[in-house]
């Protein structure tokens, strides 16, 4: 395995702390290397920042037209959310629309992601259900799916029910990968996860973002996705994260889509260009500070976006009393210098 | 900067989804080699591995016997813990022995570092104090310490305060490294933290742990705080956490501790040998399997202290339905292969 280059440091006092190796794309729609650096051909499971992939079968499938889904329930199709309640509360009336119970889920239970929403949770009395798992707007769109096509949704994580091979065929499709058992994992949410190599699932978002290389119906589902998402910035993620709100800043100029395990997966739409990248620890902090810093590089932001962006990017660390005794940064690699 | 090997995987089926990278150092208490990886030379943060040093002057100073402090507060002031109701009261106690309050702590408030715990406080309706920061108890031993020596505990936190002089003084003693202010940082509690190199903070718990190459006093004031955790494992961490399990099932054959961003300290004092590791990326998952495969490979364990190791060393992956698919593992260059 090649060794990638430190992507962002983390500092306290004067000294380089904390260090996060990583790799990373950035490709046009015709796959051309805007930039690349570390192994972007190692296969890498992208796990929830390819969730607008996986929910294009909602919009392409006539569900999300048939229920009539909103806005915010396409964003949160996308979503990896931090279980406040408009989170859960959507998530069932997805559900509803379909005829559905929130039992029908099959992603599983935990206790929010958000440490305010997990506490409000438990202050009330009540326990987590699937509803509050991060993945339950994917899952409600997948039910949804399934209703459409008159399918049985029961058992639609397994990697051979209809929508997971949906799933599977859009992602081979835009990435040009082909997806192989040997490849696959099981993902957090009990669905198939396949690895692959960074520079593919670039190429797939600059298509997504240009528009090209793909059939006019993908196109237009990827739009009204991105657009749903760039106004619900909320519901892809949630109070205080990352992706709400740099898309709270940028809105349709950036696409960006965490996934676990330090994972991010972009399109610059007005550039044509699509960014996938993994740290090689799997730290969400690094993944986060690389994204803002790849925002700033290629994108010319106003004031008020480079301050959004700049912030993300230098994040403070501060101790217990809240001051500031270090900061998270872009590495020289990644910064350009 | 000279690239650390991988010492850590984490696999998600056939797959190996990410690695950690870091440095460690085993020495004898001479200071001799026994096994280094990576660059154990590069000054690292010890942080929260060192509060057994951090603790020396409450035992040394007679602060300990003049205020009767209990074996479990001995523990508790060496602690990292998970703010579970017994470490916030037995904290509380060691201030009031010392006819001290909580207000005195200086550490700063943090909901408790166990998940658990955090949501057992918000179904109380309480909100956390210091009492629930995980220093709390090593915060309480430097009020007692201060106390015992007529000296006023206010700004305790100060590196120009007689307590962080007299924690400089133990660290610097015991590691044989002078502490620079170019190397000083502010740890998340507000005292000060020097970085040192591995192989320096290795040889300090070899030292410590083989009573050699140190007053009498110290060796003494050691066992007595390594005696204290050993039977009190719960009040150094918590329910659940790794050191607590680790020393539930090893007692006084080992003594770790973990530090923030990825460190452990140990000593095998049977073996006459000291430990220190950093993962580079400051995983503390990482840091766990490390500190565990290491201690599978320097001690001989019974079957029953072996399977603990084990569980430790290579601790399964699961989705959010509790399916294992994947796991943790020591990577080649730590398991010895």
């Amino acid at each position: 395995m090649m060794t990638d280059p430190v992507l962002v440091e983390v500092t306290r006092g004067n000294v380089v702390e904390s260090a996060h190796r990583g790799a990373l794309a950035v490709v046009d729609a015709d796959g051309a290397d805007v930039l690349v650096l570390g192994d972007a051909d190692r296969p890498v499971f992208p796990r929830s920042a390819v969730k607008v992939i996986q929910a294009l079968p909602l919009v392409e499938s006539g569900a999300a037209d048939r229920y009539g889904l909103t806005e915010a329930e396409l964003a949160l199709a996308c979503a990896s959310h931090s279980g406040e309640p408009l989170h859960a509360e959507t998530a069932a009336r997805m559900l509803a629309k379909a005829g559905r119970e929130p039992a029908c889920l099959e992603c599983g239970t935990h206790w929010p992601l958000g440490a305010e929403a997990t506490r409000a949770l438990a202050r009330s009395g009540a326990e987590p259900t699937a509803l509050h798992n991060n993945c339950s707007g994917k899952h409600a769109g997948f039910i949804c799916t399934a209703c459409a096509l008159d399918v049985d949704p029961a058992g639609y994580v397994a990697p051979d029910h209809v929508i997971q091979r949906e799933v599977k065929a859009a992602m081979e499709a835009l990435t040009g990968f082909a997806h192989s058992e040997e490849l696959r994992g099981i993902d957090g949410c009990a669905i198939p996860t396949y690895a692959v190599p960074l520079r593919a699932l670039a190429r797939a978002f600059a298509r997504l973002g240009a528009g090209t290389g793909l059939t006019r119906e993908r196109a237009a589902a990827f739009a009204r996705l991105r657009a749903a998402v760039a106004r619900h910035p909320f519901m892809v993620a949630g109070t205080g994260c990352f992706d709400t709100i740099l898309m709270e800043a940028l809105r349709e100029r950036a696409f960006v889509k965490v996934g676990a395990e330090g994972v991010y997966c972009a399109a610059f739409p007005e550039l044509g260009l699509g960014l996938a990248l993994k740290c090689d620890d799997g730290a969400a902090r690094a993944a986060e500070v690389a994204m803002a810093a790849l925002t700033g590089r290629f994108l010319t932001l106003s004031n008020e976006e480079g301050q959004a962006v700049s912030a993300l990017s230098r994040p403070p660390i501060r101790n217990r009393n809240g001051l500031v005794v270090g900061t998270m940064r872009p590495a020289a690699a990644l910064a350009g210098a």
